[in-house]
């Protein structure tokens, strides 16, 4: 069957794209003329509201308004209002959303504030296949807290849960593959021999629906640079289910998680709600990037959001398919139920492809040892942007662009 | 005497100004018209090349770079090259300290990898004094690891010290009173029980002389935000002795302090030197903003920056000492060997004095219950700010401007 008799023409595609759901968010977003960017799964783009909101509160509230603007400003209540908007995005109210910290410090604290809820408990479990950084810290988590870490098949998590298990750590997409895994199902093995259950949004939330709320789960954590859009390094988030906020017990009590800052007390009193899990003064500046990124959700409901998402994917997966079937092994999940934002490609030289891809505009990134991968962001990348990209990436395999001498030596950073 | 043969005219305050070594510095900065700005210990005023640096970081590099800048911006050794300016002014080599993380994260990662070098000593000591979130953070590192906090009486913190000293924690400067630590002395006193040395230098860095190296210090933490003038909420720094960074084992083991982060191994192996302190993604926006900040103080030699520090807190002294004498008890140390960069005053309605002046755009601030506090940055206050300063507060005491209904619910944000 021709491409064309599938309906993957580019003529398709801008149809595809003007019947979108999401049509009008690309525009809320500074897209460089002549980039094609499939990696808003690692760095997202940059919102138009951002830069004008940073010079704001930089010249005006910070320059004029100096100490002035903790109240007047509101920087104070800044992880409030912030977690306002991400609560919708991730299925839970806002007031259960507390954001400050890197990914990796939220991690920390949630793992210890959920293993002492099971203090009779010793494994922590998660897949090996996860995100290193949530390998790395349950690992310093369980030699703290005297526990030890089970990794488990990601084929088959609840196969490694029994009743000494505290807590299953999954990340929600595994950000090589974009496999995804089936979050009410998870939820119910772990809670059914007793355990809590920590999600990694990371590369998941706002890309595709996240219900955390509808499935009962205890915690999450995600990075809000990645399909949030928040910029470089932007604060993660963390989620309490509020039947464990009361007795939530995280081991940075620094102040702004005290019931009462102000007062200056010697000894710590925790604050009610999420806000215990604040521990230093809020990152004012970065927050406000992040603020003004999220209004790009407002208004998209999760279907919408997964409906655009999947036919952006599904289009990428049957383009490559239909021209490019012999050079690569989609690594990706097929079953639409199963899959992230995400599409991996397996191919000996990947790194090179990446590269070349790249020289052309075209961006995605490798990930060892040989994965292509491409991120769809639903709110900037379109289905013209996906047809282009499989057309360049055509003529990176039938010109061995992959192959140039200066690919030889990796670079690994992105 | 009177004030005019002290010296203590509005013209030998001019005077004083055009002789200050200092007087290129003010220029700086972005001050507002009308202000006097004395809070800069508790917020740093605007640098004038930060805007234009964080639009730049925004709109070309988030913006233009996305992904790529990674590499091409070098976000990637982002925080070592704003170790590398903070070192000088605390007197030690940058490459050997690490920029992230809040001030309570990096005093909870400090702690804790400090206390697991002394393994068979059970006390953390600490004045009772201290900034709150330093004895929170030591209480929960206490009860992570078992150990006991020692609260010390801040006149004689060595009287607290024994065998079974793991760290000690003091601030350099009180953030109540302004007083300094003598800190060549109180880590000779630890270093002879076998305790290790953490300073807390949020209070001090940046205003006054800090000698890390030449003390022969351990570990040192300090906060960005305060004379450092990185903006609200800027990631804090961490000290640690070239010595100990081999057998540095910090809790928070983030892939950003993994040896090879980008081979996304499964175990954790930290990388050499300081950076194993890190955890997370930097926060590269905010890093920017302090980046751009610090060259403020190129160029400035130690003894240059104490002298003009305490030509200003003498001055203020003296003025008050001179016109509002009988209204006030100096709450700071008169000796100048024994004080910051700050000074407080007692008075029973503090805190209607210190709105009063903010009313008539003279910063401060309060301190429960009855101090106001005055912070003398030395690269922007002038002696002439501090004259006007004082001159405002003579008003506000003859008209008993404090006592103003409205100051009577107080607002404890700031």
């Amino acid at each position: 069957m021709s491409t064309l008799s599938l309906g993957l023409t580019r003529d398709s595609a801008v149809d595809r794209d003007e019947a979108g759901p999401l049509r009008d968010r690309r525009e809320l977003f500074l897209i460089p003329e002549g980039t094609i960017y499939l990696d808003g799964n690692s760095l997202g783009a940059l919102p138009r509201a951002v830069p004008a909101r940073l010079t704001e509160a930089v010249s005006e509230e910070w320059g004029r308004g100096l100490i002035s603007s903790w109240n007047s400003a509101d920087w104070i209540n800044l992880s409030r209002r912030v977690g306002a908007k991400i609560g919708p995005i991730i299925g839970v109210a806002g007031a259960d959303v507390h954001v400050g910290d890197s990914t990796s410090v939220a991690l920390f604290k949630t793992m210890v504030a959920a293993c002492r809820m099971r203090p009779e408990r010793r494994a922590i479990v998660l897949e090996s296949s996860t995100f290193p950084t949530d390998g790395y810290i349950a690992a310093g988590v369980a030699r703290l807290l005297g526990l030890e870490v089970r990794w488990c098949d990601s084929a088959d998590p609840s196969a490694s849960l029994d009743e000494d298990v505290a807590l299953l750590l999954l990340t929600h997409v595994d950000f090589r593959t974009g496999a995804m895994f089936d979050m009410g199902a998870l939820t119910r093995a772990a809670h059914g021999c007793g355990a809590l259950m920590l999600w990694d949004l990371c590369h998941s939330a706002g890309a595709v629906p996240v219900e955390l709320t509808e499935h009962d789960v205890d915690f999450a954590v995600g990075c809000s640079y990645k399909y949030l859009n928040g910029g470089p390094g932007s604060p993660a988030y963390v989620y309490v289910a509020p039947k464990h906020q009361a007795g939530l017990d995280q081991p940075i009590t620094g102040w702004m998680g005290h019931a009462r800052p102000f007062d200056m007390d010697r000894d710590y009193a925790p604050v009610e709600g999420v806000a215990r899990m604040g521990s230093g003064t809020p990152p004012v500046l970065a927050l406000t990037a992040l603020d003004a990124a999220l209004d790009v959700f407002g208004g998209i409901d999760h279907a919408t959001l997964r409906m655009a998402s999947l036919s952006l994917t599904d289009y990428f997966i049957d383009l490559v398919d239909a021209r490019l079937g012999a050079d690569f092994e989609v690594v990706t999940p097929r079953d639409s139920a199963r899959r992230g934002s995400q599409v991996s490609l397996r191919h000996e030289q990947a790194y090179g492809v990446v590269q070349a891809l790249i020289e052309r505009g075209v961006v995605g990134d490798f990930r060892t040892p040989d994965l292509a991968r491409f991120g769809f962001a639903p709110l900037f990348v379109t289905h013209v942007d996906v047809y282009d990209a499989v057309d360049h990436l055509v003529s990176v395999m039938e010109h061995e662009e992959f192959a140039r001498p200066s690919y030889a030596t990796r670079n690994l950073v992105t």
